[in-house]
């Protein structure tokens, strides 16, 4: 899919792409749209981080906020979106043993308590045994760090996801 | 449910709950967690509304974007939010005749083609031959006109959401 597909894209086509390259959050492709025509994929990208650093910090906690937690209640049920539970099978935390569920579970419960916030990583780029150092590491982060630190990682995901819809080719529903 | 029982929610319990009074936009529910205590419901709304008030053109227009259209390809596919079903079932627009529904599939098509955005109204507040009058009506309307009217209907389908999460009684999943 090259830049030329994704002007060509009225609103709707873009979102069913796009809307999901930030968790559960299909507002920020749906705001992004306004800014079409885009002379490259780059510059698309940074409209949709551009958009994300124009809120407020209770906006940006809310993005962390529709994250899932890793190996939490949404893996379990299986109610993750299509894109995490791709991303959390990809980092092994479907494969966890139950020491190792558990150990997360306490992490990801003490991370939301100091934060209010659930820990977010790009699982993509990691493997259970670096997220599990990684929110130990975080946890003493204090919170207008970990906020800065999780909206990083979500523009990391983001461009993973976008990389993911653009190496299938051809657009969906259009 | 009381003001205290929304401010005891952590903000997986608040999401539960709230997090589709505003169309496809968990996001906004859970910038407006930050903002707990609440002293009353209506505090809670007034949250809600100046959150939305404060994003850029492109935020709100991803706002409207997020939101189906009446009688359109989502109620086909089975695929609306629950709430959208209810509202739409409620204005009729489940059972509207062949004629009706090519009808309002022409103005949704012109509204979208000139506003670049769904045509969004409390369907809740209305009903089919109101819903025609007014979209044929507000397709007169300049962009910037329609983008603040959209944004008022938006509001008022969020208040009567919070009005029927409320007459539930107990809150789900806490």
């Amino acid at each position: 899919m090259d830049i030329q597909t994704v002007n060509d894209m009225n609103y709707e086509a873009f979102l069913d792409n796009f809307g999901n390259i930030i968790e559960k959050c299909p507002l920020v492709a749906a705001a992004v749209w306004s800014k079409l025509p885009f002379s490259s994929l780059h510059e698309m990208e940074e409209c949709v981080y551009e958009f994300i650093d124009s809120l407020p910090p209770s906006g940006k906690e809310g993005i962390l906020r529709c994250h899932p937690d890793l190996a939490g209640r949404e893996l379990a049920s299986g109610s993750l979106t299509m894109e995490s539970q791709k991303e959390q099978r990809q980092a092994g935390l479907t494969s966890l043993s139950t020491e190792e569920r558990e150990q997360l579970g306490l992490l990801n419960f003490q991370y939301k308590t100091k934060f209010a916030f659930p820990f977010v990583i790009c699982a993509k780029m990691s493997d259970k045994d670096k997220i599990l150092q990684e929110i130990s590491r975080r946890l003493r982060n204090d919170p207008s760090q970990e906020l800065l630190k999780g909206i990083e990682e979500v523009k990391k995901i983001c461009h993973l996801r976008v990389q993911d819809i653009l190496s299938k080719g051809l657009p969906t529903k259009l």
